[in-house]
């Protein structure tokens, strides 16, 4: 047998994202060990006799002595928990560990790491994972979930070629296309097609819920309504902490959409056919190409 | 065997929704004979040739003659279609024949019937069956589009008891529960639930689609996108109908939604944690019920 790809696999934050990974990389025999970092005991507790992770603490510092060169540590907490963790990793942990991150927004974890650190270190690789569910928590961890998935890394000029790599093929071996970009770019991009469609699902499911005329609307919707509300049964929190730390990326796409909506509404006032055909037109021709696309690039991931 | 519960069934407008309804009562043995009208002569070679309809003509005068007690007439042609439909069926039909529909807006359609009919006839029972497809035309019809899915009637106070029992027979028949509720309740429901999420879907791709300093923007969207956007590849020109059709229900629903993502977008601009929360968690729990109630509903239809 060759050498797994890495050696301890610590993730601090045991739910869907960091327990999908390292299930992911146990399954493959991508990793000697997996070690669990959580806040409550009860998920430590729970993540072992799960076999997530093989043991579990409360504290990085538990583990900071046995981490060196091969060992990444993953970090899958809250976006807004970020901070604390990457003080920890200051305090403790080596310069030799990999250090990377699957929060949604990239800026936010930058901001953090310049706060904590001064200059970010060369053994950080933040990255996002563009999978996900409307499931969270360890119960939801799912060894296949980042199949056919993309994952976003976005280093910086002084981020470590070797730590990069090893980010890289670590996500290769659970399925994953990796792709690179500039912090920006991803934040505008991810604001666009995942935090403006998630603020309207909520937004949506929370008028009608609302709506005190009628309190039973929801016994006659139907499954393109579970469709299109799916993502409004995501993690409030975890939500919430998008909305903050990517709050001027958020805005820009919801003003767009809300200027784009108003003009929607106002051909349906004056009955400008026209102007409501050419929206439902290209809108539905966009969509189009992008399922052929999605189903296109499925087939090029399960052949290679 | 004994009769079946239709004679002749008659479906003008051979797509999705009247192809599956022929077909599911032709499968179920429900009716002696399915004819087709549609206004393209392909059409009705396409339907014959694929086995929708026994046979097919251009216009309702062709059988007109051969119609009568036993028959049922369904109109699924799209919304504003619907009052030539509604003419010729003046003009050449007996009022022994039972007539219903399945479009999507209900009091356009009685404001049809009362402009070609002046009273409308006992013989006209108005019906939405609620489920559908991003799928359009004959090709997609599906004999079993209607198990389990909820069919909505809007009978008026002269509408026939037996006229009404047969369409309901019918549904039932296919596998479909019937509700019934007055026209304006059902613009309402069906403004906020279904035409209110199709605009809001048309809108984000469409806002997505012409953002030009993300012409790949595509390219980073994954499942959850997909899901969402399902909806938005449905036919441009059924939904330019709708919008016309329901135009001051979907207006109150636009306004309600507008109103409630402003009110999201400014706790977002002045980071009001607690009221983002509120929000998301209220959008959950609805949504989380909404699934069960869908879920247990299934069951209970399968159970029957």
């Amino acid at each position: 047998m060759s050498q797994p790809l890495i050696n301890k696999f610590v993730v601090v934050g045991i739910g869907l994202i960091g327990g999908s990974l390292a299930t992911g990389l146990t399954q493959r025999g991508a990793c000697a060990e997996v070690i669990g970092i959580a806040r409550k005991p009860e998920t430590c507790d729970e993540a072992v006799a799960r076999g997530v992770v093989a043991r579990a603490y409360t504290s990085l510092r538990d583990v900071a002595s046995e981490l060196g060169k091969g060992d990444v540590i993953f970090i899958s907490v809250p976006t807004l928990s970020v901070t604390a963790v990457l003080q920890e990793i200051k305090d403790f942990i080596s310069p030799d560990v990999t250090i990377t991150d699957g929060a949604s927004v990239k800026g936010s974890v930058q901001r953090a790491a310049e706060q904590v650190f001064g200059v970010i270190p060369p053994q950080l690789v933040l990255g996002h994972p563009i999978a996900g569910s409307e499931k969270s928590g360890v119960t939801a961890a799912n060894p296949n979930l980042y199949e056919n998935h993309r994952v976003i890394l976005t280093p910086f000029s002084n981020t470590s070629a070797q730590d990069l790599a090893l980010v890289s093929a670590m996500w290769q071996a659970v399925g994953a296309e990796v792709l690179t970009m500039s912090v920006e770019e991803h934040d505008e991009v991810l604001g666009a097609t995942s935090h403006l469609p998630h603020v309207i699902a909520y937004s949506l499911v929370d008028t009608l819920a609302q709506d005190i005329h009628n309190p039973n609307i929801f016994r006659y919707a139907a499954g393109g309504f579970r469709d299109f509300t799916r993502i409004a049964s995501s993690d409030p929190v975890m939500w919430h902490d998008i909305m903050r730390a990517n709050k001027v990326a958020i805005l820009q796409s919801m003003d767009l959409f809300i200027d784009n909506l108003s003009r929607l509404r106002s051909s349906i006032e004056h009955e400008d056919s026209d102007y409501l055909l050419k929206v439902f037109s290209r809108a539905k021709e966009a969509r189009d190409e992008f399922t052929v696309m999605l189903a296109q690039r499925q087939v090029s991931t399960k052949k290679e």
